[in-house]
């Protein structure tokens, strides 16, 4: 039977890998956090120069690449949130639900408040 | 019957949200990287002065704070590859098979190479 | 006489700083790294969902603030820099003249190849 | 005669930089932004999975390494606060004499208590 929750399995995958290896050591939440950013960086610089437009519109050799930093990004993010012990889809849903009533759709619809504060 | 995925249900969800608040245009991939980054610097805060034993160990008002700092960071990671058609799922299963072929576990063991060039 | 190095004046600054208050003890280059990357994030946060064009017009309550916190980021630099032992104005040039030659002017002049790479 | 700020000087050279090249075009405050947020992460790569005694004694080729990204992190600044018409060093000073403000040495020394929130 499949793992129903496609982040635990994650987590299962990435407690062996870093077991295996005996790499638990390494992993405190002050350096995974760091190792996060990083990738996030490595992300990034595939953006900095291009338009908004354009970054809506990779392709070639750029996309792949673009998918395997955002696999890091949840490797290590995965990973973080099992070392804090953190249920990340749980967080998410109440982030969701949080976020649902802080900007309520017929109030910020058009106007974008959020985003136009400048 | 729910959606057997915790990753999909998540960027229907985001999806749904930015739609009702007319905030697609915001969310170019460009900007969505930067977005992530603020997040995952705000995590990083909670850490940086902090040891790394003392990292591991954080209670009282901090977890919340820093399990809804995880919530953001996934928001917009699943965002971000929606906006680029990434599947984020499998472009992880697909680094991790290509992380476990780099780094074999015999090899590694121990000396932790990886962590240890400097 | 003033201190004809603006870089060599703010370590000074800092070093003193610290030194009164006992904060050396925090000041390693591994949290530094940290907080000047906290800053940039804040930094950046001014400019995530605005335009090209917007974020060359801030103006009002934004343009103070930014301006503190580019002064944040050259402060946690210059005491980085510091704990490393980097002359950082000697780094500076150095890498000026390095970049002279990676990229002559006659060359990419129009062509701006470094930035039209994907 | 030389030019008595070493924050000025780095500036007239980047502006001469990027007039040569017309790179000026690709500088909006935006993307040095990111550029800079970059260059950040470059260097505290070098730091991510050392302790802090580690940290504060790198050597070898990491030395070098380190102080060109010092170098990439100051020049960006610079370029930074020259689009947006901030003088850094008056900022930096400005910033210093808050910092003084909130953390009087006599009440936060031995305490850290800016460091001890957690």
């Amino acid at each position: 039977m499949p793992n129903p929750s496609d982040l635990l399995m994650l987590r299962d995958k990435l407690r062996a890998f870093a077991e295996a290896r005996d790499w638990d050591q390494f992993h405190s939440p002050k350096n995974l956090s760091m190792a996060l950013m990083v990738e996030v960086a490595e992300l990034m610089e595939h953006f900095q120069w291009l338009s908004e437009a354009q970054s809506a519109n990779i392709g070639g050799k750029v996309k792949p690449a673009v998918a395997e930093e955002l696999a890091d990004i949840l490797l290590y993010l995965v990973r973080l949130a099992d070392k804090l012990d953190v249920d990340l889809l749980e967080a998410a849903l109440h982030k969701l639900e949080k976020n649902a009533a802080k900007y309520p759709a017929e109030q910020v619809r058009g106007s974008a408040k959020k985003y136009s504060d400048y």
